[in-house]
């Protein structure tokens, strides 16, 4: 499976005084690199918030912050899922510098690994991962 | 009607790489303060939303930023409502430097106007103010 | 001069518990695609902090909001300058959704002015805009 | 040592569609609880940065998310630091929903630990903490 990279730019609203991104923020950029993910499986969250009910919420995460981005940086975010159990699926993600010339990673910025769980919508409680996705991960003991 | 003061303190989480408040974060510092005021008046927005189903929405606002906030400084946030017709409410806001000792206003950082309306939670159309809500409002003519 | 348009999609970490975006990111929309505009006189806000050292400022803003954007959207954000004074610069700017086929604005989401201060990076105090902002901006009596 | 406690609102800002605290904002919240435990010892961040040119940067972080805060639950946030070499702090900090009557901790929400190092403001190059941190640290090897 070939890793899937989703392009962020750096803007104001990411930085704090500091001049670097502040801590939380790269957890959107790395939310988002999960979402779009998901899209090019042919899904959008709020589909299948509205059908079947499913959402999915981060129950678990560990970051490393390793070389601050700045603002107008461009990064590149990767998402590579693993299948735990029936209820939920690991990522491991990392933030990169993309490369000026190509859009090719440079310098790591960040890595995490971040599990999340499929609930029910409205009362919250696990639910089994659509099948769809079960069909799209590799399971934890196979090699990627 | 006295006016109502809301305390913020600015954190990393509000600058940016300027060194001051992102110009969005002061509308989040708006909207405690009117969250705020509306719980002295007895009511949580989240009970509001379940029974009898209304949200708030903010349709229109103008802010004039004259002062830059910074890191650690404390603020003082004011809200004073008037009703605009029978389905939103008019925000007078202001956005102060406490003074050190007291806590009380000192330098203006910003200055705004905020219309709400009473929408239905589900269908986000306008309905009519609560009447709790009503009766705690001035009418736009009369003087507050 | 032709309108420029900036593509968004809406993720979780913009919606609120209302299920729409909340009223204060959609200024970080429109700051996105201030930033975007600029990068395409050649100019990235990072280097002009540095040299000559100036940075932009947002003094004042109006906006309304039409309909709620809401998870998964995608919008596009205009961004129309005008020189205003030697040392300001005000942008109309509207967001949209996009239409689904073509990368056209659909319905309208929220429009906005908002006025911008060419500042010292350190004191803050007004500048002169640089030559390259003057030169690509029409002046407010011209026909846009 | 006595455990830190700090006191977090949640309010529309800090939630998501999916009504509950979006998973990168508690990161926000365990920030606030390290600022104020900070601020206990007489510091402000503010002036660190200024003189000695001094800020603290997370390097690493594991949180778990344990059960979904909501709008208007008001939250305890608690921030144990240890000392961990020279140059670094850890800090042990967990969300526990705020008993109503009592502020005193309830249901656990969240919890993290947070790697923190110092560095130049500038450089952000690693530096000694400063001594008043320091001494106020209990080494990992004692007990808390």
């Amino acid at each position: 499976m070939s890793e899937f990279l989703w392009p962020v730019r750096v803007y104001w609203e990411d930085t704090d005084g500091g001049g670097v991104v502040y801590y939380a923020n790269y957890l959107r950029y790395l939310e988002r690199a999960r979402t779009e993910w998901l899209r090019t499986l042919g899904y959008s969250q709020r589909e299948l918030a509205h059908d079947p009910g499913l959402i999915f919420t981060v129950i678990a995460l560990e970051i490393e912050y390793r070389r601050p981005a700045r603002l107008d940086d461009a990064l590149l975010v990767s998402c590579t899922p693993r299948r735990e159990g029936a209820a939920s699926v690991s990522f491991a993600q990392e933030i990169h510098r993309a490369q000026s010339a190509a859009a090719r990673p440079g310098e790591l910025v960040a890595s995490a690994r971040v599990r999340v769980a499929c609930v029910d919508a409205r009362s919250f409680r696990p639910q089994r991962l659509p099948d769809f996705l079960l069909n799209a991960l590799p399971k934890a003991q196979e090699p990627v």
